[in-house]
């Protein structure tokens, strides 16, 4: 069933909202896993995916993850408020790079959220701008942050996953750390490998033509 | 006067610190009109630019500009209690797109902030993403809205600034309107055609490359 591995995703910053609602209807009519929707469009895909079994997910600091922890946490908050199921954080690559705690601080601002709010929190750690290195320590760290999920990609960046990203991330992380492959999954073959290859879900804008391939 | 029309950026999101030390310094030893950088560098640069006769810039909801006015005004605030001079910000596309005064009042909202703060609104409308049309409304809107700049593009679409935008823009705003073109600006020959087409400051990430071939 791939469906259920599917966050159906539009980020696109000029889908008119008969794209959204589009992408909502279909999603529900293959139970895919989610949809995953810039925080503007959340009030109007809550209505449509309430009790539809389909979650609703969102973006936070996206792409480029340079604001303030301040600022995605009051995202988040917000998103939470109008009914967003799941977040997808950008980590501060920036701070990373600078060897910075800022990194950590932030991934715990958002995960203390779970006090008040049930969501599942996926971090994206933009494999194209890792270093194998950087993608190890960024594996381990998360696995002991006890975030959900790291997401390898926004699709905004030079590349999105690859096998190599997915065998580095398999081979560091906690048997509860899962994995969200997302970036350029254009292809049934490709969706198939990257679950062989440990994914727990897959984001991709092409979700129909996904499971159009897949009989 | 090459320099005094830069806004100097980098909003690489794994720019280092160093890297934006070196583009405050350079800024203020050529006196260009700006540094352009992430929410998140603000703290770093508002020490390093303090009195030095160079504004400091950021941007808010950038590149694609789909959170909420909520988001984007707590962004804001925060940047200018960090001590930004200017904010560049981008509007909602999808929101024009579907002809929803949420565009406008988004505006609004951030030129509310007048009242309390001291900066220079600058609105990106992502030219890429728009008909002649829509540009031809926009520049009209922001007109009106007594906005301080039109900012043509993020440097994160499929295109920068053209000279047709330049034209375009230049035919139907309104004598207080000025304009920020962006993205792609990677000449000294294009900067001045740009200048002659009535740009009022250029965004750039190649502003000491833009000066050597300037004499």
């Amino acid at each position: 069933m791939l469906a259920t591995y599917l966050d159906s995703t539009n980020l696109k910053p000029d889908a008119g909202a008969n794209e959204i609602r589009s992408l909502c209807e279909e999603a529900i009519r293959y139970q895919m896993a989610a949809v995953c929707i810039h925080p503007y469009r959340l009030k109007l895909a809550a209505a449509l995916m309430k009790n539809s079994g389909v979650s609703l997910c969102t973006v936070i600091g996206f792409p480029l993850g340079a604001n303030t922890t301040a600022s995605k946490v009051f995202e988040a908050r917000e998103a939470l408020q109008t009914g967003a199921d799941e977040l997808d954080m950008v980590i501060n690559i920036a701070a990373m790079k600078d060897g910075d705690a800022y990194l950590i601080n932030e991934i715990k601002a958002l995960m203390a959220l779970k006090d008040q709010y049930d969501f599942i929190l996926k971090v994206i750690v933009e494999t194209a701008l890792l270093t194998v290195e950087e993608l190890k320590y960024l594996t381990k760290l998360l696995t002991n942050l006890k975030v959900d999920y790291i997401k390898t990609s926004t699709g905004f960046a030079s590349r999105g996953v690859s096998l190599q990203d997915m065998q580095i991330i398999s081979a560091h992380k906690g048997p509860d750390l899962k994995i969200k492959a997302s970036g350029g999954i254009k292809t049934t073959d490709f969706a198939y490998k990257l679950i062989a290859a440990g994914a727990n879900r897959l984001g991709t804008s092409n979700a129909a033509q996904l499971l159009a391939g897949s009989d």
